[in-house]
């Protein structure tokens, strides 16, 4: 896979399309070094899942029928928002997990939408059974080549923007915007993937060699609680990846709740779990280190705004 | 009074004390054309009066009584946090109807503090009492030079990271920071005035030509409720000022949610005044006119994290 030319394409196509986030240098959260931080919760519909989400139906031979996806939410949004913007008929299957307020972003697309009992792999089932029935075409949420080219171009953008980072942490649920990174990178910058204890699926993945079922539950499961790492995250990963680390629940709300005390950006709990890698200590950078954390997601639930 | 001068030496002073806050371009809003934003509430205490305060402290001979501040949330929050980063002691005269949100974070940077029954005016006269009987020095929330060059420093630092606009949209409450913006760019851009319809200081000064004393009430009143405009202020605005809108409640509420529903901002009615002005079409910026919106404070009150 030439994974350069894919992600310069993706970026191609999505520009105009998606936001440009900003990035910025922060100081505190308790550390004694300077972190570099991407505000990729700015992105349409509150996650980097945009990106993948619009390189996906622009490079596609969209069937009558229009796309099905399986969300935990943030996917599910980003594709039903992308389809909207492009006039593309789209049918969401969204485990009940995912809260009301992303179910909420769902339907406020206009995108038909179905909520399924239990976890994300139950959502995944009812997407596929769409797909059958219907000949839409399914969107796979992080383990399609497309969709993680279209979140590559996150890092792309970020390079542009003058990233400095030596390292940088980015949370892992299923994989597709930390396999993005690791293919736009190719090991030129130190990559740390960063799962809660409760849903890490390419921890469990590299610890025995092949991607395995994991159990998912935590504060952050709704968005980071995938069963089974992405195959091309892991590839990915075997070949690139600097470490994988876990924090736990109360690290990540502890990183949550500074970003809202000390910068004012409101996140939800996969959104601050790069960032409570650095603040417990769970990644340590060396003297001289420089580090960055892709803040990813602010879909919180409740909605501050009622 | 020579501003390029005070804001050089301003920006020389602060720099490594404030956050460099992150700017982008943005589409949505119910606009037809883009729009670039500055986000100086991630600026510290979520609003830009950091840079007033650490331009104050690191300009003076600070007596051994340390430092007095009335402030109606923001400033007072900043004046604390600057002087105990700087090791210097600081009394806070806050007037009730700040609410327990800025309360509460000026209580938390250790600063002592006086609750004070009703408006900000009130607090003003607290904080003189004090000044008188302690000989601490006292710093004005917007009306004095190194607090005006102080938030100058935000439109300096603005341009240098590329700002585009010909027309830059700013809140005003006592008029500090339009007052530093105004003072940095003498016309070389376009500035308006943006005021709540209850709280319009300075729109009532400029119709008679001198400051007055107005009422104040409304959803932003407890960062924008000046009851009369700085005199600094108001001759800069008699100089350079292109426009004076006011808007309504109503339409700072709709700019306040559509931040957070469409960028993951989560700010104060006072921080989606400026933004509220183009979308209420209380300024209509003329064909190709490209304009740019500073988003100046996040105290949001109830705090979401509770």
């Amino acid at each position: 896979m030439d994974w350069l030319s894919e992600i310069e394409a993706a970026r191609a196509r999505v520009r105009g399309h998606v936001v440009k986030t900003p990035v910025l240098e922060v100081t505190g959260f308790g550390l004694d070094y300077p972190v570099e931080m991407k505000l990729e919760q700015m992105q349409h519909t509150g996650s980097f899942k945009a990106r993948g989400a619009f390189n996906t139906l622009l490079s596609s031979d969209v069937p009558e029928g229009g796309v099905v996806a399986a969300s935990g939410g943030n996917h599910g949004a980003a594709v039903a928002y992308a389809a909207h913007a492009l006039g593309i008929p789209a049918h969401i299957f969204v485990p009940e997990m995912a809260g009301p307020t992303k179910i909420g972003l769902i339907r406020s697309t206009g995108a038909e939408l179905s909520v399924v009992a239990g976890e994300y792999a139950n959502a995944l089932a009812g997407a596929e059974a769409h797909e059958q029935d219907t000949g839409a075409m399914q969107i796979h949420a992080y383990d399609a080549v497309p969709t993680v080219a279209g979140q590559g171009t996150c890092m792309a953008e970020w390079e542009e923007q003058g990233l400095q980072a030596d390292t940088v942490l980015i949370a892992v649920g299923g994989g597709g915007l930390i396999a993005g990174a690791l293919a736009w990178l190719q090991g030129v910058r130190k990559i740390v993937a960063v799962e809660p204890e409760t849903s890490c699926a390419l921890n469990a993945a590299l610890e025995v060699g092949a991607p395995v079922d994991v159990e998912v539950s935590g504060v952050a499961a709704n968005a980071l609680g995938a069963r089974r790492i992405g195959s091309i995250c892991h590839g990915l990963a075997e070949k690139h990846l600097h470490r994988s680390v876990t924090v736990t629940d109360e690290a990540i709300i502890a990183a949550r709740d500074a970003l809202w005390r000390e910068r004012r950006q409101l996140v939800e709990p996969a959104g601050a779990t790069a960032l409570a890698a650095l603040m417990s200590r769970a990644y340590v950078p060396a003297p001289g280190e420089r580090v960055a954390v892709l803040v990813c997601g602010a879909n919180v639930a409740p909605d501050p705004l009622g």
